[in-house]
Protein backbone atom coordinates (compact mmCIF):
# COMPACT_ATOMS: atom_id res chain seq x y z
CA UNK A 1 0.00 0.00 0.00
CA UNK A 2 2.56 2.36 0.58
CA UNK A 3 3.89 2.29 -3.20
CA UNK A 4 0.00 3.21 -4.42
CA UNK A 5 -1.42 6.10 -5.72
CA UNK A 6 -2.98 8.93 -4.31
CA UNK A 7 -5.98 8.10 -6.70
CA UNK A 8 -5.83 4.71 -5.74
CA UNK A 9 -5.43 5.38 -1.92
CA UNK A 10 -8.67 8.10 -2.21
CA UNK A 11 -10.41 5.04 -3.94
CA UNK A 12 -9.97 2.66 -1.28
CA UNK A 13 -11.38 5.63 0.94
CA UNK A 14 -14.49 5.78 -0.81
CA UNK A 15 -15.48 2.26 -0.89
CA UNK A 16 -15.12 2.34 2.81
CA UNK A 17 -12.15 0.54 2.95
CA UNK A 18 -9.52 2.33 4.53
CA UNK A 19 -10.85 4.19 7.63
CA UNK A 20 -7.88 5.16 9.37
CA UNK A 21 -5.24 7.98 9.66
CA UNK A 22 -3.85 8.73 6.30
CA UNK A 23 -0.37 9.59 7.40
CA UNK A 24 2.02 6.96 5.86
CA UNK A 25 -0.16 6.84 2.90
CA UNK A 26 0.51 7.60 -0.84
CA UNK A 27 4.47 8.95 0.32
CA UNK A 28 5.54 12.09 -1.61
CA UNK A 29 2.10 13.66 -1.99
CA UNK A 30 0.54 16.29 -0.18
CA UNK A 31 -2.27 15.79 2.24
CA UNK A 32 -4.87 18.82 3.22
CA UNK A 33 -7.15 19.65 6.05
CA UNK A 34 -10.89 20.37 5.18
CA UNK A 35 -12.98 23.11 6.02
CA UNK A 36 -16.52 23.24 4.71
CA UNK A 37 -18.65 26.31 5.49
CA UNK A 38 -21.89 27.59 4.06
CA UNK A 39 -21.08 30.26 1.02
CA UNK A 40 -22.55 32.92 3.90
CA UNK A 41 -19.20 32.58 5.61
CA UNK A 42 -16.57 32.12 2.61
CA UNK A 43 -15.50 35.47 2.10
CA UNK A 44 -14.61 36.17 5.94
CA UNK A 45 -13.14 32.64 6.01
CA UNK A 46 -11.07 33.31 2.50
CA UNK A 47 -9.74 36.85 3.87
CA UNK A 48 -8.80 35.09 7.22
CA UNK A 49 -6.82 32.41 5.83
CA UNK A 50 -5.23 35.28 3.33
CA UNK A 51 -4.33 37.64 6.45
CA UNK A 52 -2.56 34.47 8.34
CA UNK A 53 -1.32 32.24 5.88
CA UNK A 54 1.11 30.78 8.24
CA UNK A 55 -1.55 28.54 10.72
CA UNK A 56 -4.35 28.80 7.22
CA UNK A 57 -1.87 28.24 3.73
CA UNK A 58 -4.70 28.34 0.88
CA UNK A 59 -4.18 24.95 -1.01
CA UNK A 60 -7.76 24.84 -3.04
CA UNK A 61 -11.01 26.49 -2.99
CA UNK A 62 -13.83 24.96 -3.83
CA UNK A 63 -16.97 26.94 -5.00
CA UNK A 64 -19.75 26.53 -3.81
CA UNK A 65 -21.78 23.45 -4.40
CA UNK A 66 -18.59 22.14 -5.91
CA UNK A 67 -16.83 18.76 -4.66
CA UNK A 68 -14.20 18.01 -6.88
CA UNK A 69 -10.87 19.53 -6.26
CA UNK A 70 -10.00 20.08 -10.17
CA UNK A 71 -6.75 21.86 -9.28
CA UNK A 72 -5.04 19.65 -6.62
CA UNK A 73 -6.94 16.18 -6.94
CA UNK A 74 -9.07 16.08 -10.63
CA UNK A 75 -11.52 13.51 -9.92
CA UNK A 76 -11.66 13.34 -6.59
CA UNK A 77 -14.52 13.83 -4.69
CA UNK A 78 -14.07 15.86 -1.35
CA UNK A 79 -17.37 14.58 0.30
CA UNK A 80 -16.33 10.63 0.18
CA UNK A 81 -12.55 10.56 -0.36
CA UNK A 82 -11.33 10.86 3.11
CA UNK A 83 -11.49 8.37 5.98
CA UNK A 84 -13.85 9.91 8.36
CA UNK A 85 -15.45 13.45 8.82
CA UNK A 86 -16.66 15.59 11.83
CA UNK A 87 -19.90 17.22 11.28
CA UNK A 88 -20.28 20.49 13.57
CA UNK A 89 -23.87 22.43 14.04
CA UNK A 90 -23.58 25.40 15.84
CA UNK A 91 -19.77 25.07 16.66
CA UNK A 92 -20.60 21.60 18.29
CA UNK A 93 -19.91 18.21 17.05
CA UNK A 94 -23.22 16.27 15.63
CA UNK A 95 -21.46 13.17 13.89
CA UNK A 96 -18.05 11.58 12.93
CA UNK A 97 -19.38 9.84 9.39
CA UNK A 98 -17.16 8.43 6.59
CA UNK A 99 -19.19 9.88 3.89
CA UNK A 100 -20.57 13.47 3.81
CA UNK A 101 -22.90 13.29 0.93
CA UNK A 102 -26.33 13.02 3.20
CA UNK A 103 -25.20 16.20 4.16
CA UNK A 104 -24.04 18.17 1.13
CA UNK A 105 -25.44 21.42 -0.10
CA UNK A 106 -25.53 23.22 -3.39
CA UNK A 107 -24.35 26.11 -0.81
CA UNK A 108 -21.30 24.70 0.84
CA UNK A 109 -17.56 26.37 0.19
CA UNK A 110 -15.02 23.81 0.26
CA UNK A 111 -11.37 24.49 1.35
CA UNK A 112 -7.97 22.54 1.66
CA UNK A 113 -5.51 23.68 3.61
CA UNK A 114 -1.90 22.86 3.77
CA UNK A 115 -0.34 20.17 6.41
CA UNK A 116 2.57 20.08 8.09
CA UNK A 117 3.16 16.49 7.20
CA UNK A 118 4.59 17.84 4.00
CA UNK A 119 7.37 19.95 5.71
CA UNK A 120 7.34 17.10 8.62
CA UNK A 121 9.05 14.59 5.00
CA UNK A 122 11.56 17.72 4.14
CA UNK A 123 12.83 17.46 7.45
CA UNK A 124 12.84 13.59 7.95
CA UNK A 125 14.59 13.43 4.89
CA UNK A 126 17.40 16.28 5.99
CA UNK A 127 18.24 14.02 8.48
CA UNK A 128 16.43 15.75 11.37
CA UNK A 129 14.77 13.31 13.57
CA UNK A 130 10.94 14.55 14.93
CA UNK A 131 10.57 13.22 18.10
CA UNK A 132 6.96 12.12 18.04
CA UNK A 133 7.91 10.38 14.62
CA UNK A 134 10.04 8.29 16.38
CA UNK A 135 7.56 7.38 19.28
CA UNK A 136 4.94 6.73 17.32
CA UNK A 137 3.02 9.77 18.96
CA UNK A 138 0.73 12.83 17.65
CA UNK A 139 2.92 15.95 17.50
CA UNK A 140 1.97 18.11 20.63
CA UNK A 141 -0.17 21.54 19.77
CA UNK A 142 -0.14 24.61 21.84
CA UNK A 143 -2.85 27.89 21.93
CA UNK A 144 -0.80 30.86 22.14
CA UNK A 145 -1.30 33.78 23.35
CA UNK A 146 -0.39 35.47 19.50
CA UNK A 147 -3.60 36.52 18.26
CA UNK A 148 -4.42 36.26 14.37
CA UNK A 149 -5.53 38.92 12.27
CA UNK A 150 -9.31 38.86 12.43
CA UNK A 151 -11.55 38.86 9.63
CA UNK A 152 -14.98 39.41 9.84
CA UNK A 153 -16.42 37.28 12.07
CA UNK A 154 -13.64 35.31 12.49
CA UNK A 155 -11.19 35.61 15.27
CA UNK A 156 -8.61 33.75 17.49
CA UNK A 157 -5.61 32.69 18.85
CA UNK A 158 -2.49 31.21 17.30
CA UNK A 159 -2.34 27.38 17.67
CA UNK A 160 1.07 25.88 17.36
CA UNK A 161 2.37 22.84 17.06
CA UNK A 162 5.76 21.80 18.78
CA UNK A 163 9.03 19.86 17.55
CA UNK A 164 12.00 19.34 19.99
CA UNK A 165 15.26 19.90 17.45
CA UNK A 166 18.71 19.51 18.35
CA UNK A 167 20.42 22.86 18.63
CA UNK A 168 22.63 22.10 15.95
CA UNK A 169 19.81 21.59 13.66
CA UNK A 170 17.65 24.93 14.38
CA UNK A 171 18.94 26.83 11.36
CA UNK A 172 18.96 23.23 8.69
CA UNK A 173 14.95 23.41 10.33
CA UNK A 174 14.19 27.13 9.85
CA UNK A 175 15.71 27.04 5.99
CA UNK A 176 13.84 23.38 5.26
CA UNK A 177 10.56 24.91 6.70
CA UNK A 178 11.05 27.86 4.88
CA UNK A 179 10.85 26.59 1.71
CA UNK A 180 7.61 25.36 2.29
CA UNK A 181 4.93 28.14 2.33
CA UNK A 182 1.84 26.43 1.41
CA UNK A 183 2.47 24.04 4.30
CA UNK A 184 3.10 26.46 7.59
CA UNK A 185 6.17 27.77 6.17
CA UNK A 186 9.01 28.95 8.65
CA UNK A 187 8.59 28.11 12.37
CA UNK A 188 7.08 31.38 14.38
CA UNK A 189 9.11 30.93 17.40
CA UNK A 190 12.28 29.32 18.84
CA UNK A 191 12.89 28.46 22.37
CA UNK A 192 11.36 30.02 25.63
CA UNK A 193 7.64 28.93 25.14
CA UNK A 194 6.63 31.16 27.88
CA UNK A 195 7.41 34.23 25.71
CA UNK A 196 4.68 32.78 23.76
CA UNK A 197 2.17 32.02 26.34
CA UNK A 198 2.91 28.51 27.04
CA UNK A 199 2.65 27.97 30.74
CA UNK A 200 3.86 24.46 30.42
CA UNK A 201 5.52 22.68 27.97
CA UNK A 202 4.26 18.98 29.02
CA UNK A 203 1.12 20.39 29.16
CA UNK A 204 -0.37 20.51 25.45
CA UNK A 205 -3.63 21.22 24.48
CA UNK A 206 -4.22 18.99 21.72
CA UNK A 207 -1.78 15.90 20.92
CA UNK A 208 0.64 13.94 22.72
CA UNK A 209 3.52 14.87 25.23
CA UNK A 210 7.01 15.52 23.24
CA UNK A 211 10.39 13.50 24.42
CA UNK A 212 13.03 15.84 24.76
CA UNK A 213 16.42 14.45 23.97
CA UNK A 214 19.52 16.54 25.70
CA UNK A 215 20.31 19.47 23.46
CA UNK A 216 16.89 19.75 21.98
CA UNK A 217 14.90 23.46 21.70
CA UNK A 218 11.38 23.59 21.23
CA UNK A 219 10.50 25.23 17.67
CA UNK A 220 6.67 26.32 17.15
CA UNK A 221 5.32 26.09 13.65
CA UNK A 222 1.61 27.77 13.04
CA UNK A 223 -0.61 24.65 12.68
CA UNK A 224 -3.54 23.86 10.25
CA UNK A 225 -5.71 23.19 13.66
CA UNK A 226 -6.08 27.15 14.19
CA UNK A 227 -8.34 27.88 10.85
CA UNK A 228 -10.94 25.01 12.70
CA UNK A 229 -10.71 26.33 15.76
CA UNK A 230 -10.95 29.58 14.76
CA UNK A 231 -14.18 28.95 12.77
CA UNK A 232 -15.72 26.66 15.26
CA UNK A 233 -15.49 29.70 18.57
CA UNK A 234 -17.88 31.72 15.82
CA UNK A 235 -20.42 28.89 16.03
CA UNK A 236 -21.39 28.90 12.48
CA UNK A 237 -24.91 27.09 11.90
CA UNK A 238 -22.89 24.44 10.18
CA UNK A 239 -19.09 23.24 9.36
CA UNK A 240 -17.54 20.24 8.30
CA UNK A 241 -14.04 18.89 9.05
CA UNK A 242 -11.97 15.78 8.24
CA UNK A 243 -11.44 14.03 11.27
CA UNK A 244 -7.84 14.51 12.87
CA UNK A 245 -5.42 12.75 11.28
CA UNK A 246 -7.75 11.53 8.38
CA UNK A 247 -6.81 13.72 5.46
CA UNK A 248 -7.18 14.47 1.88
CA UNK A 249 -4.51 13.27 -0.43
CA UNK A 250 -3.83 15.13 -3.04
CA UNK A 251 -1.92 15.16 -6.18
CA UNK A 252 0.32 17.33 -5.78
CA UNK A 253 3.67 16.10 -4.71
CA UNK A 254 5.25 17.53 -1.91
CA UNK A 255 8.42 18.90 -3.90
CA UNK A 256 5.73 21.08 -6.45
CA UNK A 257 4.90 23.32 -2.86
CA UNK A 258 8.62 23.80 -2.18
CA UNK A 259 9.30 27.77 -3.39
CA UNK A 260 12.19 29.69 -4.99
CA UNK B 1 10.79 65.24 -1.63
CA UNK B 2 12.97 61.96 -2.26
CA UNK B 3 12.94 61.64 1.12
CA UNK B 4 9.72 62.23 2.24
CA UNK B 5 7.95 59.13 4.42
CA UNK B 6 5.11 57.88 2.72
CA UNK B 7 2.75 59.42 5.44
CA UNK B 8 4.21 62.82 4.40
CA UNK B 9 3.78 61.76 0.88
CA UNK B 10 0.11 60.46 1.57
CA UNK B 11 -0.64 63.64 3.05
CA UNK B 12 0.22 65.73 0.52
CA UNK B 13 -1.40 63.93 -2.01
CA UNK B 14 -4.86 64.17 0.35
CA UNK B 15 -4.53 67.93 0.60
CA UNK B 16 -4.13 67.71 -3.73
CA UNK B 17 -1.23 69.19 -3.44
CA UNK B 18 0.48 66.15 -5.80
CA UNK B 19 -1.41 64.78 -8.50
CA UNK B 20 1.62 62.90 -10.81
CA UNK B 21 2.41 59.13 -11.05
CA UNK B 22 4.09 57.95 -7.47
CA UNK B 23 7.09 56.53 -8.99
CA UNK B 24 10.49 57.69 -6.74
CA UNK B 25 7.95 58.86 -4.07
CA UNK B 26 9.19 57.47 -0.50
CA UNK B 27 11.70 55.66 -2.06
CA UNK B 28 12.10 52.31 -0.24
CA UNK B 29 8.63 52.12 0.33
CA UNK B 30 5.55 49.41 -1.27
CA UNK B 31 3.77 51.09 -3.95
CA UNK B 32 -0.12 49.27 -4.44
CA UNK B 33 -2.63 48.60 -7.09
CA UNK B 34 -5.95 49.05 -5.82
CA UNK B 35 -9.17 47.66 -6.54
CA UNK B 36 -12.83 48.59 -5.19
CA UNK B 37 -16.00 46.48 -6.13
CA UNK B 38 -19.23 45.96 -4.06
CA UNK B 39 -19.07 43.23 -1.69
CA UNK B 40 -21.43 41.17 -4.49
CA UNK B 41 -18.23 40.85 -6.33
CA UNK B 42 -15.53 40.18 -3.74
CA UNK B 43 -15.57 36.59 -2.84
CA UNK B 44 -15.26 35.88 -6.27
CA UNK B 45 -12.51 38.07 -6.71
CA UNK B 46 -10.60 37.27 -3.77
CA UNK B 47 -10.52 33.21 -4.75
CA UNK B 48 -9.30 34.86 -8.59
CA UNK B 49 -6.17 36.53 -6.61
CA UNK B 50 -5.65 33.18 -4.84
CA UNK B 51 -5.54 31.00 -7.46
CA UNK B 52 -3.84 33.54 -9.33
CA UNK B 53 -0.79 35.48 -6.56
CA UNK B 54 1.67 36.24 -9.36
CA UNK B 55 -0.83 38.48 -11.64
CA UNK B 56 -2.81 39.22 -8.41
CA UNK B 57 -0.69 39.06 -4.96
CA UNK B 58 -2.57 40.57 -2.12
CA UNK B 59 -1.02 42.60 0.25
CA UNK B 60 -4.76 43.67 2.08
CA UNK B 61 -8.00 43.35 1.59
CA UNK B 62 -10.23 45.89 3.33
CA UNK B 63 -13.72 44.71 4.67
CA UNK B 64 -17.36 46.19 3.32
CA UNK B 65 -16.98 49.91 3.96
CA UNK B 66 -13.38 49.71 5.42
CA UNK B 67 -11.41 52.60 4.11
CA UNK B 68 -8.38 52.66 6.53
CA UNK B 69 -5.45 50.28 4.89
CA UNK B 70 -4.68 49.12 9.47
CA UNK B 71 -1.96 46.31 7.77
CA UNK B 72 0.07 48.25 5.51
CA UNK B 73 -0.84 52.29 6.29
CA UNK B 74 -2.44 52.78 9.50
CA UNK B 75 -3.88 55.98 9.61
CA UNK B 76 -4.52 56.55 5.51
CA UNK B 77 -7.68 56.98 3.59
CA UNK B 78 -7.42 54.93 0.05
CA UNK B 79 -10.64 57.55 -0.76
CA UNK B 80 -8.10 60.44 -0.96
CA UNK B 81 -4.49 59.04 -0.41
CA UNK B 82 -4.38 57.95 -3.92
CA UNK B 83 -3.29 60.79 -6.79
CA UNK B 84 -6.21 59.99 -8.91
CA UNK B 85 -8.52 57.52 -9.10
CA UNK B 86 -10.09 55.71 -12.36
CA UNK B 87 -14.31 54.92 -11.79
CA UNK B 88 -15.84 52.08 -14.08
CA UNK B 89 -19.68 52.07 -14.83
CA UNK B 90 -20.60 48.53 -16.30
CA UNK B 91 -17.07 48.11 -17.06
CA UNK B 92 -16.65 51.30 -19.09
CA UNK B 93 -14.62 54.51 -17.94
CA UNK B 94 -17.00 57.04 -16.26
CA UNK B 95 -14.69 59.44 -14.53
CA UNK B 96 -10.79 60.28 -13.60
CA UNK B 97 -11.12 61.91 -10.01
CA UNK B 98 -8.28 62.80 -7.48
CA UNK B 99 -10.88 61.64 -4.80
CA UNK B 100 -13.61 58.71 -4.55
CA UNK B 101 -15.55 60.11 -1.40
CA UNK B 102 -18.43 61.21 -3.40
CA UNK B 103 -18.56 57.55 -4.74
CA UNK B 104 -18.02 55.89 -1.50
CA UNK B 105 -20.44 53.07 -0.23
CA UNK B 106 -20.26 50.93 2.94
CA UNK B 107 -20.76 47.68 0.56
CA UNK B 108 -17.02 48.30 -1.07
CA UNK B 109 -14.54 46.12 -0.64
CA UNK B 110 -11.27 47.19 -1.76
CA UNK B 111 -7.74 45.44 -2.34
CA UNK B 112 -4.50 46.73 -2.82
CA UNK B 113 -2.28 44.48 -4.77
CA UNK B 114 1.60 43.90 -5.30
CA UNK B 115 3.07 45.83 -7.36
CA UNK B 116 6.13 45.84 -9.51
CA UNK B 117 8.04 49.01 -8.52
CA UNK B 118 9.06 46.73 -5.56
CA UNK B 119 11.02 44.43 -7.67
CA UNK B 120 12.80 47.08 -9.59
CA UNK B 121 13.75 48.48 -6.95
CA UNK B 122 15.68 45.29 -5.89
CA UNK B 123 16.75 44.47 -9.65
CA UNK B 124 18.65 48.15 -10.30
CA UNK B 125 20.27 47.35 -6.22
CA UNK B 126 21.73 44.25 -8.19
CA UNK B 127 23.52 46.18 -10.93
CA UNK B 128 20.90 44.92 -13.50
CA UNK B 129 19.74 47.62 -15.58
CA UNK B 130 16.03 48.08 -16.72
CA UNK B 131 16.13 49.63 -20.28
CA UNK B 132 12.80 51.56 -19.75
CA UNK B 133 13.71 53.02 -16.85
CA UNK B 134 17.07 54.15 -18.50
CA UNK B 135 14.70 55.69 -21.31
CA UNK B 136 12.61 57.29 -18.98
CA UNK B 137 9.77 54.95 -20.15
CA UNK B 138 6.57 52.65 -19.38
CA UNK B 139 7.46 48.94 -19.14
CA UNK B 140 5.89 47.56 -21.95
CA UNK B 141 3.27 45.37 -21.43
CA UNK B 142 1.54 42.38 -23.37
CA UNK B 143 -2.06 39.91 -23.67
CA UNK B 144 -0.37 36.25 -23.30
CA UNK B 145 -2.30 32.97 -24.37
CA UNK B 146 -2.08 31.97 -20.71
CA UNK B 147 -5.55 31.53 -19.20
CA UNK B 148 -5.71 32.69 -15.79
CA UNK B 149 -7.54 29.98 -13.55
CA UNK B 150 -11.29 31.68 -13.98
CA UNK B 151 -13.15 32.00 -9.83
CA UNK B 152 -16.68 32.43 -10.46
CA UNK B 153 -17.18 35.32 -12.62
CA UNK B 154 -13.84 36.26 -13.03
CA UNK B 155 -11.97 35.32 -16.17
CA UNK B 156 -9.59 36.11 -18.67
CA UNK B 157 -6.01 35.99 -19.95
CA UNK B 158 -2.42 36.78 -18.14
CA UNK B 159 -0.91 40.19 -18.82
CA UNK B 160 2.79 40.08 -18.66
CA UNK B 161 5.30 42.94 -18.21
CA UNK B 162 8.83 42.54 -20.24
CA UNK B 163 11.91 43.76 -19.36
CA UNK B 164 14.92 43.09 -21.83
CA UNK B 165 17.60 41.38 -19.36
CA UNK B 166 21.42 41.14 -20.85
CA UNK B 167 21.90 37.24 -21.01
CA UNK B 168 24.65 37.01 -18.44
CA UNK B 169 21.99 38.72 -15.83
CA UNK B 170 18.92 36.51 -16.39
CA UNK B 171 19.78 34.09 -13.43
CA UNK B 172 20.63 36.55 -11.24
CA UNK B 173 17.10 38.19 -12.32
CA UNK B 174 14.98 35.26 -11.68
CA UNK B 175 16.84 34.59 -8.40
CA UNK B 176 16.11 38.24 -7.09
CA UNK B 177 12.65 38.90 -8.25
CA UNK B 178 11.87 34.84 -6.28
CA UNK B 179 12.50 36.46 -3.27
CA UNK B 180 9.19 38.57 -4.25
CA UNK B 181 6.48 36.39 -4.49
CA UNK B 182 4.25 39.36 -3.01
CA UNK B 183 4.79 41.38 -5.87
CA UNK B 184 4.78 39.15 -8.78
CA UNK B 185 7.64 37.26 -8.12
CA UNK B 186 9.67 34.78 -10.21
CA UNK B 187 9.09 35.31 -14.39
CA UNK B 188 6.92 33.22 -15.97
CA UNK B 189 8.81 32.81 -18.46
CA UNK B 190 12.04 33.74 -20.32
CA UNK B 191 13.00 34.21 -24.07
CA UNK B 192 10.75 33.30 -27.11
CA UNK B 193 7.89 35.59 -26.91
CA UNK B 194 5.28 33.80 -29.07
CA UNK B 195 5.71 30.73 -27.43
CA UNK B 196 3.17 32.53 -24.75
CA UNK B 197 1.00 34.09 -27.65
CA UNK B 198 3.47 37.44 -28.44
CA UNK B 199 3.40 38.13 -31.75
CA UNK B 200 5.56 41.11 -32.30
CA UNK B 201 7.58 42.52 -29.30
CA UNK B 202 7.53 45.33 -30.80
CA UNK B 203 3.91 45.63 -29.87
CA UNK B 204 3.31 46.08 -26.43
CA UNK B 205 -0.59 46.15 -25.63
CA UNK B 206 -0.29 48.57 -22.68
CA UNK B 207 2.63 51.22 -22.29
CA UNK B 208 5.81 51.77 -23.87
CA UNK B 209 8.20 49.72 -26.92
CA UNK B 210 11.05 48.83 -24.91
CA UNK B 211 14.82 49.03 -26.78
CA UNK B 212 17.00 45.89 -26.41
CA UNK B 213 20.73 46.15 -26.69
CA UNK B 214 23.19 43.71 -27.81
CA UNK B 215 22.64 40.03 -25.94
CA UNK B 216 19.50 41.21 -24.09
CA UNK B 217 16.90 38.11 -23.58
CA UNK B 218 13.31 39.17 -23.19
CA UNK B 219 11.99 38.50 -20.07
CA UNK B 220 8.47 38.55 -18.68
CA UNK B 221 6.50 38.62 -15.08
CA UNK B 222 3.27 38.41 -13.86
CA UNK B 223 1.59 42.22 -14.12
CA UNK B 224 -0.89 43.86 -12.29
CA UNK B 225 -2.70 45.13 -14.74
CA UNK B 226 -3.92 41.54 -14.88
CA UNK B 227 -6.42 41.62 -12.29
CA UNK B 228 -8.02 44.31 -13.62
CA UNK B 229 -8.57 43.80 -16.87
CA UNK B 230 -10.18 40.41 -16.07
CA UNK B 231 -12.02 42.43 -13.39
CA UNK B 232 -13.40 44.72 -16.10
CA UNK B 233 -14.46 42.07 -18.58
CA UNK B 234 -17.12 40.89 -15.94
CA UNK B 235 -18.14 44.43 -16.32
CA UNK B 236 -19.09 44.82 -12.76
CA UNK B 237 -22.08 47.50 -11.75
CA UNK B 238 -19.07 49.66 -10.01
CA UNK B 239 -15.68 49.18 -10.10
CA UNK B 240 -13.08 51.76 -8.84
CA UNK B 241 -8.81 51.76 -9.40
CA UNK B 242 -6.32 54.13 -9.13
CA UNK B 243 -4.99 55.37 -12.47
CA UNK B 244 -1.78 53.92 -14.27
CA UNK B 245 1.59 54.81 -12.18
CA UNK B 246 -0.87 56.93 -9.84
CA UNK B 247 0.00 54.00 -6.80
CA UNK B 248 -1.25 53.87 -2.83
CA UNK B 249 1.86 54.31 -1.25
CA UNK B 250 2.21 52.09 1.90
CA UNK B 251 3.91 51.85 4.63
CA UNK B 252 5.81 48.19 4.28
CA UNK B 253 9.65 48.84 3.40
CA UNK B 254 9.85 47.06 0.37
CA UNK B 255 12.35 44.53 2.34
CA UNK B 256 10.08 43.47 4.13
CA UNK B 257 8.45 42.04 1.19
CA UNK B 258 11.28 39.71 0.47
CA UNK B 259 10.50 35.71 1.51
CA UNK B 260 13.71 33.68 3.04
Amino acid sequence: MQNESPKDVRKQIRQGKLIRPTCGLAPGFTQANLVVLPKAYAFDFLLFCQRNPKPCPVLEVLEAGKYEPVLTAPAADIRTDIPLYRVYKDGKLAAEVPDIKKYWSSDFVSFLLGCSFTFETALLRAGIALRHIAEGKNVPMFITNIANIPAGMFRGPLVVSMRPIPTDKVVKAVQITSRYPSVHGAPVHIGEPEKIGIADIAKPDYGDIAVFKENDVPVFWACGVTPQAVALESKPSLMITHSPGHMFITDLRDDELAAL
